[in-house]
């Protein structure tokens, strides 16, 4: 008892109770910042029905950002009950994890507005899906650092933990074959990437612990960890 | 004791800590964020209180999304003592929810300004409802969800369950209702929206517990779970 | 210990935690979004040096609004510290408060950009004063609703309550007197309202407990709430 | 046991768990602000390419101040585990520091528009610069002032609080020789604040504790700290 206790106070890491916090109000201003972007029509721009409907990309846009940072906010709900603490390589991981992510609502606008095919349509997806790659890539160089410095739950099972790096691996990878693709037909990258995304509804798999540490004291630890 | 801590860390479900936190970070970005949209005359705009007095529409705007947005917050504050647990759909769903919110205040200024009857008064109302009507939605099947998944807390009856899951169905149904009266009268229809939000000014009826399972050991966890 | 835990459970009232997070999470965005209002001169503005001048009463406005508000969050860090709980009322009274004291920065540019004394000095003035009044007011209320429906802790003096009260009513008093000042002398209310504001930078006086029920249950119950 | 606990209720002063989430909400929202400056090219603005490239010095200018304020965050996190308690004037030397670090992004873009030696170079480059070393220098009073008023873990050695004190004192010291620096050579100052800032990519010191105090029950408060 007193040796744990002493290393936890020693060693320059924490918990992860600050990192999920932060996390969680940039992800929140992420999301709800794209509203910033959306003026209603002034009363002199003429009819407002028009003037609503003249905004429709800015909704789609706001709608495809919403669902791609509400399902990262969701995993990464989900993620850091996997931790067992946190450090100081992993914090700034997730500084440029939380840049990329909060980047994605910047070409989601143009995107939608060339989404019928154009002259422009081909930079619009390309832009897009390069910066929809950054925040995938971000999440599984964190995750391989997390696996490598050992800030998982040590009861997690190995073959767990590389069932969840092949997975958060192939989606990186799976992004920037979008990407590359969209240089070819930037209709099949975007499918591509809707795909991938819109299997991140599926609920995460459920962890699977070793049998031989599951002693009273490590479900216990585990437990005061998560109040 | 071993098998519900077991259960609770193998299954991929979390306490409502984090959902909470970050419901409410958005939540308080959403309330704060119609500020950006006012802007205060610039000293070369000519006479400074007819300057201000233009920008009335623009305050009441921010009144109403004020009111809207802080009623919901203060009844999630409330809900949220309803769960037990959270998972991947109702956090999904919970994003949805905050999606709709958060969009509240775009058509509340063209409302405003359209106010005094004119040619665009029914746009503006019509619009402002539908938009009004969304968030109600997605809480009433936030709701659904929860009570069919059985996050709730298991102490609370199943009468008082179904009080809740009735009180947010009408609530829906009556934005909805106010939307499609819109189309014939504009006015009614704001007003009896404007009863319907009104009305969670009232705090919510006091949880109704089942007796037999108030043992000791029950309220230690709903008391842990509270800390 | 089964009745107090039981009452809790039942009434629709919390502790403080969820409020004050909120609470937090507001006051944090409104002192942060006046950045919002701040552009850098462009590239094709001309001369840099200048165009960085020309912002003063931007900077000057960003200034005296994070001294306002960062006061209010010093003091509400104090004022959380002596609830015992919160309730529906109590949060939408807060909502108030936190609407009120989002919106100060608006008014803040023109009042410093009319602080030089011309035609427009005295509406600047009044109206900057009586936005400012404004969240004074709510603290007040607020204050007043916690006393008389017992959301403080127990264990305060009445004499320390009491002392609190006649401070914040004194406060928002003077703002309201700074405001109506200003009519006749907007340079003097300024004055007026700039001294109460400062006098809020000497910590809040330490609370006084009743000896009696300072029992070690008494002290244990508040040490729980504060964990 | 009665004493400390009626010590801690008593005195004005709090754990530092909600400064630290004020900390962390204001960081958050200052690093994510800038992306509300990021506006796509519009559909009517021509070739959507060069419209992209055209704001490079915008992307830049998030990157620096993403990285500028994402150490800082990550340093805040690591000297927040040093501290025992907060008082009035340890926030207030807090909001001063946040707002001071929330608007080290506003002269980013100047910058980087000026990067390219031109006519601007140097004003631009002194503005960054002096804005850069405000937040160092709150940052390093904060901590004198913590360390006088023994806010800090008592358990820490004098020699490592030392050494903490030199290293903030040093960087505050450094961003102002890069600051005067700009003035003869700006290039010089900013590649010197460049190399200031990235060294505190290194992990921070792992704090040294007096042997003497490393009784049980000292772990035992610092673990319910924690907590």
């Amino acid at each position: 008892m007193t040796s744990r206790t002493d290393s936890q106070a020693a060693a320059p890491n924490r918990t992860t109770d600050r990192l999920e916090a932060f996390s969680d109000a940039v992800l929140a201003i992420a999301i709800t910042l794209p509203v910033v972007e959306l003026h209603a029509p002034r009363s002199d721009d003429g009819d407002l029905a028009a003037g609503y409907l003249r905004l429709a990309p800015d909704y789609a846009a706001y709608g495809i950002s919403v669902i791609l940072i509400g399902l990262y906010w969701a995993h990464s709900h989900f993620t850091g009950k996997l931790l067992r603490k946190t450090d100081h390589g992993y914090n700034l991981l997730s500084v440029g994890f939380l840049a990329a992510v909060s980047i994605t609502p910047f070409p989601a606008r143009p995107l939608l507005e060339h989404l019928v095919s154009d002259a422009e349509s081909k930079t619009a997806a390309i832009v897009y899906l390069g910066v929809a790659a950054a925040p995938a890539t971000w999440w599984f160089l964190r995750w391989i650092y997390a696996t490598a410095r050992s800030l998982t739950d040590p009861r997690l099972t190995d073959a767990y933990l590389n069932r969840i790096t092949i997975k958060y691996g192939i989606t990186a990878a799976s992004y920037w074959a979008a990407f590359a693709v969209a240089f070819w037909d930037w209709g099949v990258g975007l499918i591509a990437a809707g795909i991938v995304t819109l299997t991140y509804l599926v609920p995460p798999a459920r962890p699977a612990f070793k049998t031989d540490v599951q002693s009273t004291t490590a479900l216990e630890m585990a437990d005061k960890k998560r109040d």
